[in-house]
């Protein structure tokens, strides 16, 4: 279909993955960067600290990919087996790099300020037969390997050293050795309505894709991300031909669109509150600050949130949000009338067009027979009103405080919205 | 070396494992369960939704592992082409499931509240030729199929989904299928040593080892954790041997341990403030929220968590916080006399023994010739002493706000520890 359709593969080494004790973030940030370029990853491979096992992934991945990423397995420490193993694999021997050295006393010198261990000269060590591509983050230098056709690049684990060097070397020079096709996306964010119905709804308009044009559900808890994907040869076609099908893409869900771009929720409310000059403030007991985390995880959040207050305790409701003594004492704290107070309580400390209160029971402790785990109440003061809803959460703490997070969320763009309409 | 290794193969279908739109969370969860019946991960491999790629996969993985675990690939939506393909695989052909329809029926009567759709139906179709694992909290039912001696279970990818259906029927069946061995972990955290220099100090010991245990460094800016791990037949043995040599290990790091445990540093600081009923309290600048949601994500921390002050905005700081107008408007919201006047001001607030008080610029945008980006000042009050301490920190928003709170954490541990220690 397409032609030149390049394939890479992503090979994770060390047993830390195979026994789950970290999450892989490199491959799908490989994925992204890679794609952006035209670059298909057809396969990506975990295997352990394990002589054959890693063999054997290069030799199978040789097979279905010109280019080879591979991740880990190059820090000081002594289970390290992957540089005599490249060594083997493509032919050669260990020699010290001139560069490399010098750039593991710069890091030693500059950041760390402590003395060199023969285990940091040792990073210094590559094989004869590869291009060094050098790391500003870190000690372990990148390898560029080609052997019959393929290139394979040894990259270190730690996420920002990997980053570097992809960036500095091995972004850069990948399109100048293939015709890569044009690849492009556009996502856009629904909220509100379950991925079979959506399904459905758009089901016509999916069965008429031309065959380059891929249509992808990315769900997650009351969020679907719809995704269409086109790929070509010809950029300015394929832009084209992707931008009107997004059109009617967005038309037909427009009711239940958050935004039309690949953002976040919490994005998308920042963009409607930084246009209108409104602000926003939070008041949480539950999440415990998880949602003030997520509006400012966005970069320019400044613009428009100003604080929170975390109210875990009830004399923290009480004299800090000024929450009732009898509400508490009668209705509790998990309850319409605490959650609509703490709403007011932080709207008079800090003075904004909006705030939220969140007032729940996370699990595993703390459930009563009325107020079982899971039982959440938010409210949302606005500019004209005040509105609160009682939610149930089904999942595990860390699941209940996210999904908690996104209701509250979802509740603000409402209200916000709503408000821009009627301003209009 | 142990005999009847069990070895396993993690699949995980989905374009958007390759495209990097998801992180891969459902791997490591699996790994981690897997890994404590004795099962270990050879290999997991991610695979887009085409037909000979899951194909290939399949016939690939069969080779080198007993159990054939598959996550993705069974949602409503219309790019699913898993359960044709298994269908085809093992030999049969898509029947109705009974138990499966009706617990497609519950669902949406229980929790969706909306009328069925086909597709939602169509999710009850399983192959004929495998067992049928019910999914109590969704609605594509997981599969179990065998083949050549090999055991293939198909899972949803929804992590939740996938979890439970793992809990109830596989993780319970598969040690009555296997005589499997005994793999026990022991690890500890420490904090403020290099993977290299910790592993210079404890060389000698890693050379000790018998080959049976294993140690694995798992490093995270600042903090390291030390794994061992130990397989063999006999469990009581095993325990023994790791337990000796653990403490052996305990012995040589003492100095710069957190704890002795496979526990986040927040969940160190909760036991030390619960063991010594001590409280705490935030007040945050530039990390809005981080570190009140590490300390709140621990269940039970409102034992000892009363609560936080979000003060983003300068007026917050000096109205809720009372940071004085001419510190803010001298030095500023980056300097050491701010986050004094933030810690104290939040412990006058909320009366705890420790508060964390956080200002800085996490960028990408706000940095000064006189305070670039990364710029950060942290301040403890605690039971006898408040101090204050600059960092600089060096990569994007996100993991300077993870950083950021890391170092505030360890500064808090330290504080408290040197409490304890005082107190004895």
């Amino acid at each position: 279909m397409v032609q030149n359709k390049i394939n890479a593969s992503i090979i994770t080494i060390g047993d830390e993955l195979l026994i789950g004790q970290v999450i892989d973030t490199n491959s799908a940030w490989l994925a992204q960067e890679l794609n952006k370029i035209g670059i298909w990853v057809k396969r990506r491979v975990a295997v352990g600290d394990v002589w054959d096992e890693i063999w054997t992934a290069l030799d199978e991945e040789s097979k279905h990919s010109k280019i080879i990423l591979i991740t880990g397995g190059l820090g000081p420490t002594a289970d390290d087996i992957t540089k005599p193993l490249l060594c083997k694999y493509f032919g050669g021997h260990l020699i010290e790099n001139v560069d490399a050295l010098e750039n593991v006393k710069t890091i030693f010198s500059k950041y760390l300020n402590r003395p060199l261990l023969e285990s940091n000269i040792k990073q210094a060590l590559v094989p004869d037969m590869c291009t060094v591509l050098q790391n500003r983050n870190g000690t372990a230098p990148g390898m560029w390997f080609e052997k019959n056709g393929n290139i394979y690049v040894s990259l270190p684990g730690v996420p920002i050293e990997m980053k570097g060097i992809m960036a500095d070397h091995v972004l850069p020079k990948l399109p100048s050795l293939f015709t890569l096709p044009c690849v492009l996306h556009r996502t856009l964010l629904t909220a509100g309505i379950g991925e079979s119905f959506l399904s459905e709804r758009i089901k016509d308009f999916e069965a008429s894709l031309p065959s380059n044009i891929k249509l992808a559900y990315l769900p997650n808890f009351g969020l679907v991300k719809l995704r269409l994907t086109g790929t070509g040869s010809d950029e300015m076609a394929i832009r084209l031909e992707i931008d009107q099908l997004f059109k009617q893409l967005v038309v037909l869900v427009e009711d239940v669109m958050v935004i039309a771009e690949d953002k976040k929720l919490e994005e998308a409310i920042g963009i409607l509150l930084r246009k209108n000059k409104w602000t926003m403030a939070t008041a949480e007991s539950c999440t415990g600050g998880y949602v003030a985390h997520l509006i400012t995880s966005i970069p320019g959040s400044s613009a428009y949130f100003l604080g929170g207050v975390i109210s875990y305790e009830n004399t923290i409701k009480k004299e800090v949000l000024r929450v009732s003594e009898e509400t508490l004492s009668t209705v509790g704290a998990v309850s319409e009338e605490t959650v609509i107070q703490m709403a007011n309580g932080v709207k008079n400390l800090m003075k904004t067009d909006y705030t939220v209160a969140i007032s729940g029971v996370m699990g595993p402790a703390g459930g009563t027979e009325d107020k079982p785990v899971g039982t959440v109440w938010i409210a949302i003061s606005g500019r004209t009103e005040t509105i609160a809803k009682k939610y149930h959460v089904r999942f595990d703490r860390q699941k209940n405080i996210e999904v908690t997070a996104l209701h509250a969320l979802t509740m603000l763009r409402k209200m916000v919205l709503n408000d821009v309409s009627k301003s209009i």
